[in-house]
């Protein structure tokens, strides 16, 4: 059934088995609700409470610091809305031309309050443009949000850097990072990224091989925000409802495993990535963002005039599971924001897929795909001559006819 | 380890084993995100749109009418603020004055937004009173929230008879009745309550033996709802995320479940809570709301002078799990809003407790929890003589000494 080899991490990732052990207890016996006062609830809190750490010290950050949310676009609104919300007034609210749809759908919806949005250009490796900082700082944005890695590309931004430049120039400034792609990928350091500025970041459960449903935002306790979801007061009044116990403990069980592993892993992802690519380029793909320091396992690539789609359809029969564009996305139909925003013209941006590696590929993998690719490139190839004999052979009879 | 009887279900409940069991491969091989467009992408998805059939099929309701959310109290704060959003100036929203924390909460935040909150009124049953609706009704509302089933109490509001008053005094108002606790208790029709004006109804899952983590916003879509989760667009647009694929399943199953079983079920409770009830009586409890139509499993008591949390705390010790004050809010130190507003009077409101019956519970269970609560009431009125004993031997005392 399930059989094709799953080279989509960066859309989610299967549930360690370890993570899984960890979760079950809390799908059975243990079923309290934490904000009940009988064993059952103090058990779940006490789950909950444990998670909460797990989370903390694989984010750098302290368990005060850690607001538990159901996803990455619940906290990514949550922080957007919410400093909106507490400032009371509208400002200006800068974000880069490579945030993901959860960041800038949300920033569009604070124009309807008076809002205006500031993008922040990006160089043709899609990096955020010292110019544009520069000038954006000229506008004195009171709100920020600069991803750490791109979920298409994987291409990293130098937040603390950028942060601490906000920092310094528009005192009183939010500043916030999207870190759902990065975390677990690469080292996180929310104290030392809090010191240069940042007062919040975004992670989820789901994209380090724990469960979706999980997530959190990691904020400095000074940020004056509002609740997305107000009502029982849970997460310190930041995030009513009942918690989901199960999907918490099993994204501190994935943390911890992650931040355990990270390092190796990091070197493995990397040594796959640098044998696919040289594949790649061999067959004359075009890799986005290689000339920027991107995640260890993620490439984003094209060959020109040819469909992404089409690619993702031949080589999911073939038995890949890879991505077209965003891929976290249910709707967009157009080439990619964030290749756009680099520059890639638009026969190469809609050629664009993503691979995206994790801890159960290996070189094996990285082979077969290259090789079933090989072999997609010249089928496609193929396919193409021929309709372009055929059209010439019509065109030629039409002409005879005429 | 978890030995004590569960008797808190408005809390929340155990997963049922056939809810895990057909959530368990969406937690394993099945793992992909229902947006990518592969084989575990196809998969996930074609589970989700089935669940949203289960869904639609318990609540009465159209597929496409069902928003999944996170849980209840997302589904309640999506409402609520979606449609204020939507409607793009300030109006007055009408709730009654017995709704969770997950309704007054958000609609207070709306307050900020120049909206005005008219609380309706209740009899000293818990019912929301024809008087307090026809006064409401005067100055025309444009929101509207009543609950199908009080949480504390179990008492049901007649919502399809408010919800129609309302839309002939009041064209163009909104109405949503939080069925949170109601849903697989009672019989629920969308369809026959759409038609009488309700124009949305929160659901979630972990009341009726599913997990935490999913919930739905059952709602028409000729409604206005601007998404409290903005990003990538799934769920029609109106709630962006990658999908709790595993907790969803379950939702399907638990509710499909719930719908085969309910009215044998109902009867069952109704004989267990009918049980409880004499012998509570009989020990001189005075039981909240037992004028109204109530759900067949909730029995809201209280013992006058006698604390609830102290009641809970020496149940709890005993190997019962019940509830004290709301059990959904982490967050609620003085007496509950809902007796409050039944009229009840401190002394009484302070000891309040609930038990909540579901499906494991047996006659059994009824009959030792009321031996053991027996048993603590003469501990406790004991302890209070030992202490008033000791109060005027020390007083004696005292005045031995001066």
């Amino acid at each position: 059934m399930f059989t094709p080899v799953y080279l989509d991490h960066n859309a989610t990732t299967p549930v360690h088995a370890r993570v899984l052990e960890a979760m079950l207890p809390y799908l059975g016996a243990r079923c309290g609700n934490p904000s009940s006062r009988h064993e059952y609830g103090r058990a779940a809190l006490k789950a909950i409470e444990r998670a909460r750490e797990q989370v903390a010290v694989a984010a750098g950050a302290h368990p005060t610091e850690v607001v538990f949310a159901s996803g990455g676009s619940e906290a990514n609104n949550l922080f957007l809305k919410g400093v909106a919300a507490a400032s009371g007034k509208p400002g200006i609210v800068a974000v880069s031309a490579v945030e993901h749809a959860s960041v800038r759908a949300p920033a569009r919806q604070l124009v309807r309050q008076g809002w205006r949005i500031l993008e922040l250009p990006v160089d043709d490796a899609g990096r955020v443009t010292p110019d544009g900082v520069t000038t954006a700082l000229g506008e004195r944005p009171s709100l920020w949000s600069v991803m750490l890695a791109n979920n298409e590309t994987g291409v990293l931004q130098d937040v603390a850097n950028i942060a601490s430049q906000v920092r310094e120039a528009v005192p009183g400034a939010y500043f916030h990072t999207d870190a759902v792609q990065a975390f677990g990928k690469i080292p996180m350091d929310f104290r030392a990224l809090n010191q240069a500025g940042v007062h919040a970041l975004s992670v989820a459960a789901h994209k380090v091989h724990g469960p979706k449903g999980a997530a959190a935002l990691i904020a400095d306790k000074r940020l004056d925000l509002f609740p997305l979801i107000a009502g029982g007061g849970q997460e310190r009044g930041l995030r009513s409802g009942t918690e989901n116990v199960a999907a918490i403990v099993g994204f501190g069980a994935a943390v911890e495993w992650a931040a355990a592993e990270r390092e190796t892993e990091a070197w493995r992802l990397t040594e796959l990535r640098a044998r696919l690519e040289t594949g790649l380029r061999a067959m004359g793909a075009a890799i986005f963002g290689a000339a920027a320091a991107r995640l260890p396992n993620t490439v984003c690539f094209a060959f020109a005039d040819l469909d992404g789609e089409t690619l993702v359809g031949r080589l999911d029969r073939a038995g890949f599971a890879i991505a077209s564009g965003a891929a976290c996305s249910s709707a967009s139909p157009g080439p990619s924001h964030v290749l756009v925003a680099m520059g890639v013209p638009d026969r190469l941006a809609r050629g664009a897929v993503r691979v995206s590696l994790g801890i159960e590929n290996t070189a094996r993998h990285i082979d077969d795909f290259l090789l079933a690719l090989e072999r997609t490139l010249s089928e496609l190839k193929e396919l193409t001559a021929l309709h372009i004999q055929r059209s010439r052979s019509l065109s030629h009879e039409i002409a005879h006819l005429s």
